[in-house]
């Protein structure tokens, strides 16, 4: 087991939905945010990493399991640790709690280091995952497979400035926001996702024209993110319908 | 002069463009936030205020002037203040310094507050300003007029789900980023904002149609977001070259 690091926060206003729920793609930004703190204090931040190794850190994979997603005003505890690591392959938790300890939601990330020059996957440093105390194993979990689509719906969205992050790439957490855009208002008031699984392939440039591709079935949605031709992203998402209050 | 209230805040990876610079329409609604947490601390909480008095804060206007854009993972402190208010209208500075105490921009908001029941203006009770200790005037100065725009180019985006807040309409912020976003990602990589006046007129609802229109001049943009042959925000924005590091 890895060293754990926790933050308490405050949803605040303009992170949720007209439902009063923290909106998912904003939210795993932040998380992002939490760990790189735990990076930081351990003397690992980004920078270091880059100075030192030549090395970025990459989200290849997301596996989110939600029991309840956190509202408005609530506080909310998000603990996380490094779990494990193979050669290429890093696991990390994020534990999202309320105030009385339940567990709201869980997120499985995968990370992979890349080379900044050669832009190719490298293996892990031991110095550099030293702190973290993670346990390195020989095989990891392997991320889900995913189905190509067949016949999905498409809808086109034009990548725009603020999408894009400081590296020049669009933000991990637009893919999520095209994908359920597919979906559709009236469907996204009355259901919540109760699992959710997310894989990036390639980076989404500026000035792209992204077509989010979905296929909708009995209590799931499954998605591609594609830009000319070329997949760069994939989702498979379980719904429950939404309680609406009466 | 009204009560003082700050925050240190260190920018965040999300919260930054290409050019590593704050993006502005997060921003803004960062900074309401922290005005929210002045009113919770002196007692007046937007839910307060909403089941004592059946009122609701809305912003009506901006005005920024910027120096320089807070950058990436620099720590800045945002001071805000009640400063004036007369029957209708109250004027909030938010003052934006850098490590060394520096101001890097300031931003004006003027907010009214509205009957929640009727959706009309309602004059400010004393009860509700009174902790924050601003001056009462009889005049305030007015917000700019701004011109019909002439020929302007025209571009449409449609409402998205993560658009609206938890009042069911479009975030504040969004107006601003569908404004960038008629100048191209070319004009905006090269260029910085010096000073944005904005005004919001109207909300905008869920499932809209958004056309931001747009007319270039030298060194300034003038700004519509339009739906439906209504105008709902404009804005005037003067820019300065960027001087591209070499």
């Amino acid at each position: 087991m890895g060293l754990t690091y926790q933050e308490e926060f405050t949803i605040p206003f303009d992170m949720v939905d007209v439902k009063q729920e923290i909106k998912l793609p904003d939210f795993i930004s932040y998380c992002l945010g939490v760990s790189g703190r735990q990076s930081e204090e351990l003397g690992r931040s980004d920078l270091y990493v880059f100075q030192e190794f030549g090395l970025i850190w990459v989200v290849t994979d997301y596996e989110l399991t939600i029991q309840r997603l956190p509202k408005y005003n609530e506080t909310i505890t998000i603990k996380t640790e490094a779990v494990a690591y193979n050669k290429f392959f890093c696991h990390r938790m994020f534990y999202i709690y309320d105030a009385a300890g339940n567990l709201l939601l869980d997120i499985l990330c995968y990370f992979v280091l890349i080379d900044f020059e050669t832009r190719k996957v490298a293996p892990v440093p031991e110095d550099l995952i030293a702190p973290y105390q993670s346990e390195q194993v020989k095989k990891l979990p392997r991320a889900p497979k995913y189905q190509l689509l067949e016949n999905p719906s498409v809808q086109e969205f034009p990548v725009r400035y603020f999408d894009l992050d400081m590296n020049g790439h669009v933000n991990n957490g637009k893919y999520l926001e095209w994908m359920y855009e597919a979906l559709g208002y009236d469907f996204l008031l009355c259901h919540v996702p109760k699992k959710i699984q997310l894989k990036y392939l390639k980076e989404v440039e500026a000035t792209s024209l992204v077509s989010s591709r979905m296929v909708a079935e009995a209590g799931g949605s499954q998605h591609e993110i594609v830009v000319d031709g070329h997949i760069h992203a994939q989702a498979v998402i379980e719904w429950r319908e939404r309680h609406v209050a009466g």
